[in-house]
């Protein structure tokens, strides 16, 4: 944790918050933090700061506020992400949320198995939670925005056209296909897909929607370095 | 598994292996493999090509082989980890062996817990075994080579300017740096900090060995993550 993220239930005043819950434990048990100590902080969906220590306790913890820088740019990107099992989806929300994307959309693949559909982890409260532990590594407040999509075909065929428009489109796709581009300017729309890959009739639906493939070499990689991977040479 | 990794007690013949491990229950639960069907396989340390399972059974499976084809080349690269905390060294062994690097230095640093040093995670039975996981994601067959080096000063001072000499020296670190260079021609030798960074004094010290200072952004990444998106950005 190496920003503290405070959410508006967490708000005592305009610069005074009061924890009691798994930061409040982190703080004692990790940081080992004490009265006076100062601690970065930041307002969920907010500014970035510092807070001082005013008291802490067994029970909570009070801080004074200072929120008066704004947190990292987000990368100009929307990720579509076949879904991903359960446990890998868990590290590749809290990766997606470190890394600075701000839209990311779930999507179905004929190699996704069905049963992923149905994991807790897809619930809001869960998704949330991960996303909350990447930016708190990363030092972020704002939380990415995710899309569940469990129909490929309407959703690549009737609102990704719109999404991508204006936007570099491409595909991680291993394969003879042209490089991953480098430090591109501008808006980027990026699919990339499940273990074992896109089949080729989701290619072409992608292609047709305006996402280019490029590829990263022969080596397979998993879904969440290969999210790391291309997000480094694209920005 | 991308890649079916043949260890030299697996060949009974030239072009004959049988398996009875891990691989075999992989290929059976996983794989759904049967008689007949061909496989991507390779010899640890050694070529690649295909393998053509002669017979499945419950105690062991019989493969034909075709080992024709080099493994994917290796990064030029020397990569130096402070040595991250058990957990998060396994999954990095797998980074590295899936991303090509083909040497690894686990080094101390002042903000290593020294507990780290004790986990049955860096025996080299350990170690190998996580590589191994990592090349048969990515399908490659060679086993980086691993330095384990609990000392920071004798390492750094005596051993890494002929390690690092006539390659370019990096450090990722954040802070005012330049920004970490793309697409570079030739050897890299690049040290990645523990949680929390390198402190002042091995910043000196590895800089005096050759190791200049670039960062990646403001975000503050996963040691797993700043390792794939350094060597995305760098290869």
């Amino acid at each position: 944790m190496n920003l503290l993220l405070l959410e508006d239930a967490d708000f005592v005043a305009a610069d005074r918050a009061i924890l009691r819950d798994r930061r409040l434990h982190h703080l004692q048990e990790v940081h080992r933090a004490q009265a006076g100590d100062t601690l970065r902080v930041g307002r969920l969906d907010g500014a970035m700061g510092q807070g001082e220590l005013l008291r802490l306790d067994a029970g909570e913890a009070e801080l004074r506020l200072t929120l008066d820088r704004p947190p990292p740019a987000k990368l100009p990107l929307t990720l579509l992400l076949a879904l991903p099992r359960p446990k890998m989806l868990r590290r590749v929300l809290q990766t997606v949320a470190a890394m600075g994307v701000p839209r990311l959309v779930l999507l179905n693949s004929y190699r996704v198995e069905k049963s992923f559909w149905q994991t807790p982890f897809l619930e809001p409260a869960a998704i949330r939670e991960q996303l909350v532990l990447g930016l708190e590594q990363a030092r972020d407040t704002r939380l990415p925005e995710v899309l569940i999509e469990p129909r490929f075909k309407p959703f690549v065929e009737d609102r990704l056209p719109a999404l991508a428009a204006g936007s570099l489109g491409l595909l991680g796709h291993p394969g003879e296909h042209p490089p991953c581009p480098r430090a591109v300017e501008g808006p980027v729309t990026l699919a990339i897909g499940p273990e074992g890959g896109w089949i080729p009739y989701e290619v072409e639906k992608l292609a047709a929607a305006g996402l280019a493939p490029v590829q990263l070499g022969e080596r397979i990689l998993r879904v969440e370095t290969a999210v790391t991977a291309l997000l480094a040479r694209l920005f």
